[in-house]
C-alpha cells in the first residue's frame, strides 16, 4: 500500500503543489493512476486546494479545503457536475454564512457532491432559539487531515480519506471521517463518510448529501428513475410539477426550481438507487445510497437557464430540505449518542454506455415492480 | 505594449512581490515609471496586496485584494487620500460586514476610492425580505484577475486592469471589470468600470464611487466647487449646514458628518465636475464622472477631528446613501438587463498648482453659469 | 539585551518559522532559554501561529494570531490550561461572531489566557441599539507586531510584545499593548496589557481575563482560594452551588457551569489573588491582579465531563460575565477617556511545590483574616 500524508494537522504536514505518477508510487508504470494537488490563486479561491485523481478513465476532483467536496468527476470524457453561477472553488474565510438571512452557503456552492450538516441541514431559519443557515457548517470547513492511500496490486483502488471537525465548545464535538475511493477499471466512486460524535451528550443531527448534476446527463428528455414508496412536492409551485417530475426539460427560463419529497423503496441489502439518464440513454449517473442512515431522498430540479445554473440535485438524506424546525414533528431530525458513530454509504455510478444505463434502470425498476408509488398531491409541510 | 498578468485565477498565475522598472517593462530607461507589488503582513493585513504604480510624478496604490481601490494617490508630493482610524489594509477574511448590524464594512474603510456596490450600496437595514450591509460587497471582495498594460511609445499610458466577481447561486452574477489608467505627462487618473450580469434576469442594482480625501487639499478654508441642479440635506442634522455646505472648518470635535445630497449639472458631452480646493487655492481634487450611469452626487463632510477621521467623501452614483428601500420609490434603484453592461467613468484631476484649479473651478462656474441651483431645506427622504 | 521583530506592519517583517536558542541570542549556551514560532497548517489552523517560549523549566505557548493569546503554559512537567473540545488554534478568518446569536466565539475557544473584550465583553445580546456578541472582539484579531526582547544578563528575563488593534471607523479606536514576560528562575507568567483609546472621544469598555485552568491542578478535591468581600451566584443555578463553590467535583456529566461572580480583597498594593490547588495541595495555579482597572473576579466552574471541557475560569474583569446592558447600571462599564491608557496586570504563579501552594494560600487566608465575606443568596442582576 502507498500511503501518504498530504495534509496533517498532528503531524504538521502539508504538501501543497503536488505531482504523482504511477511510478512514483511504486505501481506498474502502465496503472493508470495519477494523482495532483494544486494551491489556487485568485479571488476567493485563495487558499483553496483542489486535489485531482486520475484512475483509469475516470478523473475526480476533490476539495479539501470544503469539506473534501467532490468538485467534478469525468468518465471517458463524460462529466458529471454542473455550472454554477459561481466559479470560484471559494475558500471558507470568505464565506459568511449568516449573510442575507443565512443564505451565504450560496457563495460557493458550485460542486457535484455537497454534503449538508451536520448539526443541521436544511432552509435557514429560526429553530427555537437558534438560527439555523442554509444547509450546516460542514462543506464550509476545511479538511484536518488528508491521507492519500493507492494499493499496489490488482485492483489498485485509490482511497483519499479526510477528517473534518464540526466542534463549537458547549455545542457540537462532531468530527467526520470522509472516504472516497475508485479503481482503475470500474465505473463506481464510493463515498463511505462516518461521523462521530465526540462529546458526552447526545445531539441531534441531520445530513444531505446535496449531489448535482448538469449536462451532458441533464437535457431536454433526460429522465429519473427512482423507486419511489412516498413522493410529495416540496411546497406549492413543486405540486404543479408533479406529473412530469421524472422528465428533464431543456434550460427554461423562470423554471426555478420544483424539488420533490421521496420515501424511497430499498433493496434487501438496505441499499436505494437513483438514476438520471440522458435522452438517449446512453449516459447517466446513478446514486446508491444506504437507506439505514439516509431513508430519505430529496430531488432538486433546477432546470433554470444555463446562466443561472441549470442542474438537478439527487440528494439522500436523514431529512428532506425543510428548515429542522418543521422536520422535528415529522420525526426526520434524528440524534447521535455520546460517542456513537453513524456511516453514510453514497456510491456514484458513473455511466457512459447504454448497457449500463439500462442495467440501472432494471434494477432500480425491479424494485419498484411490487410497490405502488404513493403520490401525495399537497406538501407534507405547510411553509409559513 | 508591456503586458503582465499579476494574477489569474485561470492561468494560475500569482506574481506576489514584483518591481519592475522601466527597462524591465521595455520602455526608453528615462521614462519615469515603476510598478511593485507587495504581499502585505501581519494583523487583518495578512493576504493583502498592494500595487504601487509610479507613473511620472504621480504615485497610486491599488488594492487588488479589496476590489482593486485606491488606497492612495500622490502628485508633486501632493496626498489625495485621508487618514481613518483603520490603518491597516485589511483583507476581506477578516472582514465580517453582517457585524453590529451590518457596520462590518466600517473595520477596513481607509481608501481614496471606495466602491460601493453592486446589487446595493447605502445604508444598513432591512428592504422587505432583504437585510442589506453598509454599501453593499464589492470592496471587500478580492479580484480574481489582475492584468498590467503599459504602452511603450508616447504616451505610455500604464493601465492596470481587474476582474471582480460578485456572484451568489440564484441571486447575483455580475461581473465587475475596472480599469485604472494614467501617464506620466498628465494630472488626471482614471477609472473605467464596466458592470456585467451575467445572469438571465434583470436585478436591480447600485453603485456610489466613495471617494475620500483629507490633507493637504482639504483644511480650513478649503471649498467645494459643485454644479448643482438641485441640493438637499441627507437629514436633519446636515439642514443645518445648508448655508455653508461647500465650505470647509479646520478638523472639529463632535462635527461628526453632515451629508449632502446633489443632483449635478453636466455638460453636453455628459460630463459632471466637482472640484475640492485648498485654502490657498494651488492645490485641489476635481472628480469628473459620466453621469448617464452615475447621476447623483453625494457629499460627505466628515470634518470630525483628525483621530477620528479628517475627511470629505465627493461621490457619484446612481443612488444617494440611504438604505435601498428608502431609494427604491424616488426610483434611483436601476436595473440591469440580463447580459446587459454598464459601464462608470470617473476622473480624478490631481492638481498641484493654481493653474490647474483655477481651469476646474472657472469650468464649473461655467456649467452653473445658466441655472440657479435649486436648494430643498428638507431632505427627500424622511428616516425612520 | 537581545530584540528581534517577529512580525511588523511598520517593517513588513514576518519571519514565520523560527527556532532560536541561547547561543543565537547572544546569552551563555547553557542559560535555559529557546524560542521557536511555527506556522500552523490544517483546517481551521490554517494561518495560525504558535510562538514557543522555553524559559527555565517553563514552557509557554502563544498565539499571535489570536489577540496574543497564551495557548498554555508548562512548569516542570505540570500543565497550566485544559483540553477544550475544539482542539484546533483556529485562525480568526475563519471565526464568525455573529453566528448562533453571536456565539461564534466558542468556535476557538481553548486557550489558557482568553482575553475578553475591549469594547465590551460578557454574554451575547442586545444592549441598546447594538448586538453584542459573546466576550468581544479581541481575542480573534491577529496581532500586527509582535517583538521578542531578552535580556543577556542575569535574571535574563524574556519579554514578548505584541500590539494589537481593535479598530472601526466612527466606532473604535483602541491599540492593545500586550506583554508578557517570565526568567528561568521564577514561578512567575507575568501579562502586562496597555489599552489606549486613540480616538478623540471617550469610549465605554470593558476587559475580562478569562483564565482556564484544568487537570492535573483541576480534580476531585481541588479547591479554590479567594480573598472575598462580595461572593453571589450568577444565575439560579449557581445559587445551588454556593455552599461548595470553591470545592472542585471529579468531571460530572450534566454538571454545565456555575459561576461565581466576586468582589475580591485585595492588598495594600492593589493586588488580589485567587489561588487553585490541587487534591494533594502540592500544585496549583496562582492568579494574582491589580484591582484598580480589574476589581471583579468571576469564578467559571465548568466541572463537566472531560469531553465537554473540564475546566475552572478564574477571571478577573472590569466587569462580571453578564450582557453588557445588565452592567451599565450596576456602575461596571467604565469609560477610557480620549487618548487614555488603562493598564492591566494578571500574573500567573505556575506553582509545583507544596511551599510555593502553601504560601499562596496563607497569603490569601491573611487578606481574608480581618473581613468575612459576605455572601449574597441571590443574583445581583435579574436575567430576563
Amino acid at each position: 500500500m502507498f500511503q501518504l500524508v498530504l495534509l496533517s494537522q498532528k503531524q504538521q504536514v502539508d504538501v501543497a503543489n503536488l505531482s504523482l505518477n504511477a511510478e512514483l508510487m511504486g505501481l506498474p508504470k502502465e496503472i493508470p493512476i495519477q494523482v495532483e494537488q494544486t494551491c489556487l490563486v485568485g479571488g476567493k479561491q485563495a487558499g483553496s486546494r483542489v486535489i485531482r485523481l486520475t484512475v483509469g478513465d475516470t478523473v475526480v476532483r476533490v476539495v479539501p479545503t470544503r469539506g473534501m467536496a467532490i468538485l467534478e468527476a469525468t468518465r471517458h470524457g463524460v462529466r458529471f457536475g454542473w455550472d454554477s453561477p459561481v466559479k470560484e472553488v471559494v475558500h471558507p474565510s470568505f464565506i459568511n454564512q449568516e449573510a442575507s438571512g443565512g443564505l451565504g452557503w450560496l457563495d460557493g456552492f458550485n460542486e457535484m457532491l455537497v454534503r449538508c450538516g451536520y448539526q443541521w441541514a436544511g432552509h435557514p431559519g429560526q429553530d427555537g432559539d437558534e438560527f439555523l443557515t442554509l444547509h450546516g457548517r460542514i462543506q464550509n470547513t476545511p479538511a484536518d487531515e488528508v491521507v492519500l492511500e493507492v494499493e499496489q496490486v490488482p485492483p489498485y483502488r485509490v482511497t483519499l480519506r479526510g477528517r473534518v471537525d464540526e466542534k463549537r465548545f458547549k455545542f457540537t464535538n462532531f468530527e467526520l471521517h470522509t472516504e472516497l475511493s475508485l479503481t482503475p477499471d470500474q465505473a463506481y466512486l464510493d463515498v463511505k463518510d462516518r461521523l462521530v460524535n465526540k462529546g458526552s451528550y447526545p445531539r441531534e443531527y441531520q445530513a444531505i448529501y446535496h449531489n448535482n448534476f448538469a449536462q451532458p446527463i441533464l437535457e431536454k428528455g433526460a429522465r429519473l428513475h427512482v423507486p419511489v414508496a412516498e413522493l410529495s412536492p416540496f411546497n406549492d409551485y413543486a405540486a404543479n410539477g408533479l406529473k412530469d417530475w421524472s422528465e428533464m426539460p431543456a434550460p427554461t427560463t423562470d423554471f426555478d426550481e420544483m424539488v420533490f419529497n421521496i420515501r424511497p423503496l430499498s433493496d434487501s441489502d438496505g441499499l436505494s438507487y437513483a438514476l438520471m439518464q440522458n435522452a438517449q440513454a446512453n449516459q447517466g449517473i446513478e446514486v446508491c445510497y444506504s437507506t439505514d442512515t439516509l431513508p430519505l431522498l430529496t430531488v432538486w430540479k433546477n432546470t433554470d437557464s444555463l446562466e443561472q445554473g441549470y442542474v438537478v440535485g439527487i440528494e439522500p438524506g436523514t431529512s428532506f430540505a425543510y428548515n429542522r424546525a418543521y422536520q422535528r414533528p415529522l420525526g426526520l431530525v434524528p440524534t447521535i449518542e455520546a460517542g456513537e458513530s453513524k456511516q453514510f454509504v453514497v456510491r456514484f455510478g458513473l455511466f457512459t454506455s447504454e448497457k449500463e444505463v439500462t442495467e440501472s434502470r432494471l434494477r432500480i425498476e425491479q424494485l419498484q415492480a411490487q410497490t405502488s408509488p404513493q403520490v401525495l398531491s399537497k406538501p407534507v409541510v405547510v411553509l409559513d
